[in-house]
């Protein structure tokens, strides 16, 4: 006989009804191999007085359990545990610890993509009195939320575009579409059409599903050296192979493209054209006409990655790549996460429109579509100026921020770095004597409450000991930025090689 | 000479200065061929005075181009194009039409997956007077959008944590993990703690990531035949192969799926448990266990989608098979797109933390992670009750909608349909007598303004002859219903065969 006395707990303050726990409990120990086929239950009577319940209860639970198949009666007998359900051996079920066991790890296998991520901070401790300095973030304090929740209220008002709230475009908000082909062709010199625009989830599903698109089947892609890493894990995983060539003051060396050129088939040159991630140095001129033409005759996809389009301090921005494919080679990609804040996970990714068709196909297999009311939100913002409004604001608030960065790195610690003031962007590329290593700047850093970028491993994964990390400087004010030298200075100073 | 006159249009009242408007049209002539390295362009006093506009703006635009390496001065000589640009055929840069052309096609080759994306509704008609059956989605207009924009409203106000606006945790918002073990332990008979959760964008992301984790290398799937046909779709693109089994009136037929996993190397098996689909039937406690069974013997995925949990009308609703997976076998899907609406993008995969692990680092290069200020608001709604209290409210409603819809196919159309009342769900399953043609039906009720199920069509795509339909109920209000059947039976009397 089967201790159900010892075994139902039955918990009247949950929300689930007592006789659907009843239920529950009593199929769990069937499922689990306690409760046999042919078990014979006890009369609802008898259950009843056994768990301290109401018969009803017991009724109901025994009711519910025969519609669903656990148990049957049969005339005379009683009620039994259905005799036709497959015998299993008993699990562990009453051992302390088994669930958290089973519960951490699969009984089947799967592909590992460890290599998709490092040891990021995701598991950092975010104390009050640690100060960061990340990869060139924007600062999210400043974002317009307010403007954000405003008009997020306004669209849901009754009266408005019910639509919204079911099911869409994969393509993305039609109003947002139509906004996007304004702003893009009189910000960026763009000259397209909502044909070829896809809303994406912030940049990097613009890249993700480029790659998916070019990378099936080991195709190469030439990236520079060094570069974004995340890059280039998304064409390796898409399947493709990396290719990479120098970068230098003028940018990606499109010579070294040319050559590669020649004697492999590239299926796509992957560019941070404004200002190369990480080093922050522009695309030349004459690289830029160079690497279009290139582009034409061997027929590869230029993926421009234009993340920090909108963050120029002195002359005004270069137009992107996309503004000037005639031919049909630039695959263009950027998102509001870094003007607005990235909260704000919307993007875009312009091309051709037979390209974009195809992505908008896999699209709809990896999420389907996007958040309508956040795209007609920013449809909205866009139409009405905030976006440019907004920008213009940071852009002022970012500048003066790189200046007062840059001038205290200079003076103060001109012994230990070396970098070029940036003419755009949210950070500096700061090289480190190379006397020093990163490894125990960061960690001494890390004892005084500084925490300096945590990717910065990332960026010497082929060893070129340039000895460079990216340090943003858009996301702390003034006062953090005094803070930040001023423990730089200690860490430097304790240094003794 | 180059005809400046006549091809530089500036626009005075463009939101882009003059002179950035003018270096722009002189890169882009440049990029295209028409101005070729080493051209002279006239004096700044000579160019102001052909295009009307101040000196200064003229300068200001040299100077830029200069910056950027357009154009360069010759001291006592002028002012030319660089002449170390590279030389380039012109393009048909001013031919009409040209533009449209480029940017429709692509120059470079890329994976069609033109088999993912049916003739779907994308470009369909939304006329006032059509009236819609749908594949079985909520009623949008009954979504808790007040509800969800205060709660949104109310994170936002000044004060509130505002790290929700910065880069988040992949695994997604942590309120909203914590909120979810309550809510799926509760409601669903889970025992999983937060690190057997990934919050993502809907269910559609928790079978693609999945996927992708468990289909490289033609890895077997088992599936029902038939299916639902856009989770085959999602396991060919990540390169599995398909198996299908037969369902009957009780689901899926395990004994299949045995035969198969002794001959073959399973993979994974996909199931909707509760529902079928498309058929709408609950898979049997005496199958769920063999499943189960099977599942730890032969060291298989159980992929449980379970996309309808919420909505069953006569007993309770059978706990998923997730509740009794003791052996980290099951991969649970299910999302809140159905509960609250269709714009509420958030879903979740459970499972074992090491896949959930892997599952988390693949997310993060196809979106990084979610929108923390919408899963922050769903966190806040599920605290509150308010998503229990919503669920309950439409289910009343959803219930009479399925009560009305199959009495009044029943009392009016019978002699043409067949079909059980679904006990949950959002869909019937509707079969025509075999002496009909859906595609007659179809296209007949199209002219009378009433469009079926736009993805019928899918769901005999291995000529199983069944001639069934799914036929939405719950999107549908009382009036609507009496329409579509009338205009049914309208359409069903003109069929004369």
């Amino acid at each position: 006989m089967f201790p159900f006395k010892n075994n139902i707990l039955l918990d009247r303050k949950a929300n689930r009804n007592l006789y659907l726990q009843l239920c529950d409990q009593i199929i769990g120990y069937i499922k689990s191999g306690k409760l046999t086929p042919s078990t014979k239950l006890p009369g609802s009577r008898k259950m009843a007085e056994e768990l301290g319940v109401h018969r009803k209860t017991v009724i109901a639970a025994y009711d519910e359990l025969i519609l669903q198949g656990w148990i049957e009666t049969i005339p005379a007998k009683g009620t039994f545990v259905t005799s036709s359900l497959p015998i299993i051996n008993p699990s562990n079920f009453s051992e302390t610890g088994t669930l958290d066991k089973t519960n951490a790890k699969s009984n089947f296998s799967f592909t590992s993509r460890s290599n998709l991520l490092y040891n990021y901070s995701e598991a950092q401790e975010n104390t009050e009195r640690l100060i960061k300095v990340n990869d060139g973030s924007p600062d999210h304090r400043l974002a317009p939320i307010d403007e954000i929740a405003k008009t997020y209220r306004n669209i849901t008002k009754k009266g408005y575009n019910k639509s919204l709230l079911s099911y869409g475009s994969t393509y993305g908000n039609e109003d947002l579409r139509n906004a996007l082909v304004t702003y893009l062709n009189q910000t960026r010199g763009l000259h397209i059409t909502a044909n070829n625009i896809l809303i994406t989830r912030g940049s990097q599903m613009g890249i993700y599903l480029a790659s998916q698109l070019l990378f099936t089947k080991k195709n190469r892609a030439i990236v520079g050296d060094t570069n974004y890493l995340t890059t280039n894990n998304t064409f390796k995983n898409a399947g493709g192979t990396i290719e990479q060539v120098p970068v230098d003051n003028n940018g990606i060396d499109t010579n070294a493209i040319e050559d590669l050129c020649k004697v492999k088939n590239i299926k796509a040159v992957y560019v941070t054209s404004h200002h190369h991630h990480p080093t922050t140095v522009t695309l030349s001129a004459e690289r830029r006409m160079h690497l279009l033409q290139l582009a034409q005759k061997y027929k590869f996809a230029i993926i421009e990655d234009d993340y920090d389009y909108d963050f120029h301090y002195s002359n005004a921005p270069i137009l992107p790549l996309a503004s000037n494919d005639y031919n049909g080679n630039v695959i263009y990609i950027g998102g509001f996460t870094k003007i607005i804040a990235p909260a704000m996970r919307i993007g875009y990714l312009v091309a051709p429109k037979d390209f974009i068709d195809e992505a908008a196909r896999l699209r709809r297999i990896i999420d389907r579509q996007g958040d309508m009311l956040l795209e007609q939100t920013l449809a909205k913002m866009i139409v009405a100026g905030d976006v440019q409004r907004h920008c213009n604001k940071v852009l002022k608030i970012y500048k003066s921020r790189r200046d007062l960065f840059c001038s205290l790195l200079k003076e103060k610690l001109s012994d230990y770095f070396t970098f070029k003031i940036p003419d755009g962007g949210m950070a500096i590329w700061v090289k480190l004597h190379k006397k020093f290593k990163w490894d125990d700047v960061v960690s001494k850093a890390y004892k005084q409450h500084l925490e300096l970028n945590p990717e910065w491993r990332r960026y010497d994964h082929n060893n070129l000991g340039h000895n460079g990390i990216r340090m943003g400087f858009a996301s702390l004010n003034e006062r953090e930025i005094e803070i930040v030298i001023e423990k730089l200075q200690k860490v430097m100073q304790s240094l003794n090689y």
